[in-house]
């Protein structure tokens, strides 16, 4: 059996266009068209080459980007004013803080002063609460108007663009950071799946991966998941991106696991090409809730 | 095999003594006490009742407690607007809001109005979304100053006080509601368990609790968790609170499962009993911080 490859690049592309043509009707309507404000401490390469890669992409469907780079030497104070005055600004939709955030900035503090309606990077507690107190779906949600980060929403779009059944499906995702693992179990879990997390704690970590109808990798570790830790015929979603050797890999090995599971993401064209449309379409929505007032 | 009772009642007995000794402290600092608001709209006889339970566990602390019961015609501008004064009154440390409300009174819409700060219950957004951020035990936190719902803190003070092993267990909780099933599932992870979340929709429900080293109900069904869905030697934590004939039940047969499991809370005296007591932590702790700014 060979899995079919969830091709997350030619979906990415895909919806990529949608969001370009509601950002033409939007700016129609509107004459100005919804910006993000990525702010920036300190030159990081990833972070630097994760900034170029949004600007082309927003650039692309004529969304409006703005890098706030900061030197290095930028303290707490400066990069809190910077965000008092980007909640401020009404030409301002959304706003990404890109990590890491030099020693003696407390990224918490920074994070919790952004306005939660311009976090469309969804890393407010009042949104990762607002996820975490979301009904299931089918029933009236309760809360509403949050942001989800890109990534995890990211790997449900491409479930869901697959018509792959969650509802009581087992579900196992692995690593538990704020931006991955746990809105990955809270959104599955919004799909009536029920969601096991495990971590590096976790003990028989290969027989709790094979109970997984759905399995999502998200623990930073290359090929750290085999391919008989997989159920035959289950769906597995691999959030990681590590270097091995000259190539970049996931957490899954994706050679062996292709041959047990049903459906696969690759690495790199998997959920990595889907991160930046799952930005734009929340800078997109950011927008209209902001008009909406 | 007969299980260890975990004995709640005693337990909170023992807690509210502790609570007690050090409101006297704090009064004997501050020369007052720590206050809370309960807020009721209507005469729910439940909320009623549990009002007057948590009136006299505070008044035993010689804490204070003040109950504001508007009638059922009051509309959400008026409960509003009491939110908002309690908000910005010194004298109250914590506020509660008491569900049901009634119908044209949104709650998601008053809980967010209470500052994150006074909310005792652990139902803001900002506070879940605090508890779903948290690092796990043995990192540095990350977030601070949140308060976790009193009845799964209440859950996870019997398992602490009985000395149970988490790191590593799996640990079943079933149940998603906002104020047990969610939070206790974020709070066992915490801790380094490896959390299952099961709820309406899972299939094999039996199975899957048969996995459990830890077994958390929280699904509000009278004796739905038989005993051979207990794996043996497990540890069972009951929240249920069902009224069956003419007694109350939890949501796990009892008397089957003391003969498989390892410990178990008996209902009533159980989880039950703890809530309480964890509300009034809570609010002796909101008193704390408040005076610490």
């Amino acid at each position: 059996m060979t899995a079919v490859i969830l091709d997350g690049r030619a979906l990415a592309k895909t919806i990529a266009e949608e969001i370009a043509n509601e950002v033409a009707e939007f700016k129609q309507e509107r004459s100005f068209a919804p910006a993000i404000a990525v702010l920036r401490v300190g030159e990081d390469p990833a972070s630097v080459s994760y900034a170029k890669m949004i600007r082309r992409s927003f650039e692309k469907a004529e969304m409006e980007f703005e890098l706030h780079a900061l030197p290095e030497t930028a303290g707490e104070g400066e990069l809190l004013a910077l965000v008092t005055d980007l909640n401020a600004d009404e030409d301002v939709h959304g706003i990404m803080i890109q990590e890491p955030l030099p020693q003696g900035i407390r990224p918490e503090v920074i994070i919790e002063a952004m306005s939660p309606d311009k976090d469309v990077d969804g890393v407010h507690p009042a949104n990762a609460g607002r996820l975490a107190q979301v009904a299931p779906a089918g029933r009236p949600p309760g809360v509403s108007g949050y942001f989800v980060p890109a990534t995890p929403a990211g790997g449900m779009e491409i479930l869901r663009r697959h018509a792959v059944e969650l509802k009581g499906k087992r579900a196992v995702v692995v690593g538990r950071s704020n931006i991955v693992g746990k809105p990955m179990a809270l959104l599955l879990l919004r799909e009536n799946a029920t969601v096991t997390i495990c971590h590096s704690r976790t003990v028989n970590l290969d027989a709790v991966c094979r109970e997984a109808d759905i399995l999502c990798a998200g623990a930073g570790r290359a090929q750290m998941i085999k391919g008989d830790w997989i159920k035959p015929g289950a769906v597995v979603i691999d959030f990681g991106f590590n270097r091995l050797g000259d190539k970049w890999v996931g957490d899954v090995d994706f050679e062996a696991a292709k041959e047990v599971a049903g459906m696969i993401t690759p690495v790199p064209g998997g959920t990595g090409s889907m991160t930046n449309v799952m930005l734009m379409k929340n800078v997109l929505e950011a927008a209209r809730r902001q008009m909406a007032r």
